[in-house]
């Protein structure tokens, strides 16, 4: 039986796992693909460095042409990393007619719906479930809740280092910067941590399921994207009062054909299941029209993890080229995207306000809310800290994106609003 | 391009929401399968009774045998329940070359190893997974787990009823018979609820998981099972101050090639992320050796999260017809069944004892478990209630089963220790 051949391209802790994976479990993958797997070459940048993987020298290459262009390899495993040279490798390998598995979001989120495209025109797999959440089988789970349900809402903590540092400030009660320093000390966030706390890289994960899960070709751009730099430990004290938790969400929601994603920092009510995944776990919640809420939780990054998804597809691949069926699911996006207006966006809004205590001020701030029709769900009066100011957190019932919007000008216009202090997007307040 | 037909056996409000799901999704389902679907026959009591959807008094039977000797009917939908009976109908439609969905727990962890292998042999698909937590994927997040993973421990919470209880019974500190009476008025428990609350539920399911997840042949009489009718608001309150929640949980677990099953009230930690599963909903939580730890969340029951698993299950079924590779992924288990001795069961355990009020009776309780080899995490001196008595609680460290029961005939010999009122399985203590 002849052995099929993969090509690797990148040799760091995830491609080392993988290929680690295929050894260890050459056995099984055997039994369920009915012939061996072999990776034949693999794409470094120092073919000289010692590494702790039975890979001899002869396997390694500095020429990614050297994969690309062998007829004999079958299968292209991209764990590189990069965004434009990665794509026109896997563009290549695709109109070679090779299949490819691919653990990375940011080529995904930039160009997932093109090389798609070219998968299925080549009649190749494309499968990257290692690009969201590497350890929780969430694409797949779409995939299969997709054959027989209708895929309303999803929200996803679907970033570890945001969700270490806002579970550290909230149990712990300590401050953005004090945590962010220990998250880095610890490996969990890096030396320049923009991507991960300015939402770039949670937006780029929901891109990618918002795509998948509405089968529009959602693109980065289309995701309203907020971080968690600004978010005080007040703000979390206050908002668990309140009986809320505060993490960073990604949204997709779909009503009426149109549909809204974004990403920022969220009270979600205590009782949400969401709001119990702690540390740097990730965790994605769907709601579909038949089956109601489920949830998929797990590690979202983490070499091990990762190599395994990449491994897990890499099997689909080879049952499908066992079968003769590769292209048949990198289905392009079947819907012509549909993006919600302001005035279609509706949520709670939790808002932190600091105004002068003076008679008639309450009365003022909230008839500027009636005069847009939206109503409260909660108020509460917080402790004067300074002379001559009070502070009050309102939260509201479901109101527009842009009333809202209309309802924050016009506070901060108010003489008697001295600052508007924070302000949140609330979910979870239906069971 | 002719219609793929379906025979139902069952047309109960899971069997009227697959005739739902199917009619309502036509065109996905057709777009996947690639060509129609029809249901032609269903198996019902009574003909007449008026039903509030689109079948006609033709397509209704009484008699199983219409169904299950039609040779235009290619697969065999079961959702009538029962055991022995319709074990007998699907050994007939597989030996009848029928592909078989079903949502039959009970039959599945009865009769599941027999009817894969006749599946197997037939070269028929046999899929159910609507048997374990109906809205919750389950098993065939098992299976992909399984292709390049090894799974090492499974925990679920698997039976909506004793969630719904134990829930209410935390958070609103009432006492079992006053919530079960509730958990009755609403429907979520049945007016014999022995079989849920006796853990006899659960426990089907744990042996289908633990037969699909170790893939060997696991039976009903393997698992040890303790139900929840003897929890009392006092052993969860004491439990709540030492950090832990009450949940019946059904424990999967391997070690050396050795396997437990087993279904008990459980103190968890309250971080542990199935602690936050609550109401009438299911999670199944999953330590891969490889990916860490996953969970699966979702509703555990009702007919349209159970409808929609069942019309999944169908459509995989008419993918492989599609592609004629039927009869491959019906596994029958692997490896030959070790199961574990009680001194190869480890655990940690919560003991809550009434004792003497008197000198040395704590040392004396103690110098008992020290001889046993077993120390503790944490003691907690309770409030004594009856003049002359004490109550204690302890924690102990991990201990093998075999030491623990020692340890409690002792502990019931000794003149000092009036009663033990209780004891409980302690998981989650590693993160």
């Amino acid at each position: 039986m002849e052995a099929i051949s993969i090509g690797l391209l990148g040799l760091g802790t995830v491609g080392t796992g993988v290929v680690k994976i295929i050894e260890n479990h050459q056995d099984k993958i055997m039994h369920q693909v009915g012939c061996p797997v072999k990776v034949k070459k693999v794409l470094v940048k120092n073919v000289n460095k010692e590494r702790d993987i039975s890979i001899t020298k002869e396997m390694l290459t500095t020429n990614a042409e050297d994969i690309l262009n062998d007829p004999d390899i079958d299968v292209v495993i991209e764990v590189m990393g990069g965004v434009e040279e990665t794509k026109d490798y896997l563009t290549k390998a695709l109109q070679n007619k090779k299949h490819v598995v691919t653990a990375n979001k940011d080529l995904m989120a930039i160009h997932g719906a093109k090389l798609l495209q070219q998968a299925s025109q080549n009649g190749c797999d494309l499968f990257y479930e290692a690009s969201v959440a590497g350890g929780i089988p969430i694409l797949r789970g779409l995939v299969d809740g997709l054959a027989s349900d209708r895929i309303n809402k999803l929200m996803g903590i679907v970033n570890g280092t945001t969700n270490f540092i806002l579970t550290k400030m909230s149990k712990q009660q300590r401050t953005y910067n004090e945590v962010l320093k220990e998250a880095q000390e610890l490996g969990f966030a890096e030396s320049d941590p923009t991507s991960d706390v300015e939402g770039l890289d949670a937006a780029r994960k929901m891109t990618i399921l918002a795509t998948l899960g509405f089968s529009m070709n959602i693109s980065l751009e289309d995701v309203k994207v907020q971080g968690i730099s600004k978010v005080t430990e007040e703000d979390i004290r206050y908002g668990s009062q309140l009986g809320y938790t505060m993490k960073l969400i990604g949204v997709a929601q779909r009503d009426n054909e149109k549909v809204e994603v974004s990403v920022q920092p969220t009270f979600l009510i205590d009782s949400h299941p969401l709001a119990a995944v702690n540390d740097e776990f990730n965790a994605v919640y769907v709601f579909g029209e038949a089956v109601g809420e489920t949830m998929f939780y797990g590690p979202g990054a983490g070499s091990m993890p990762t190599a395994t998804a990449v491994v897990s597809d890499l099997v689909n691949v080879l049952k499908n080229m066992r079968l003769g069926v590769n292209g048949k699911s990198a289905v392009a996006p079947q819907y012509k995207k549909k993006l919600k207006e302001a005035n279609e966006i509706f949520s709670k809004y939790f808002l932190r306000l600091q105004v002068k205590d003076e008679v008639g001020v309450f009365a003022e701030i909230t008839s500027i809310f009636s005069q847009h029709g939206v109503s409260f769900e909660k108020i509460l009066q917080l402790p004067v800290k300074e002379k001559g100011l009070a502070e009050i957190v309102l939260v509201t019932h479901h109101a527009s994106l842009a009333d809202y919007e209309n309802i924050l000008v016009e506070l901060r216009d108010l003489e008697t609003v001295q600052t508007v202090k924070s302000s949140y997007r609330v979910e979870g307040g239906i069971k």
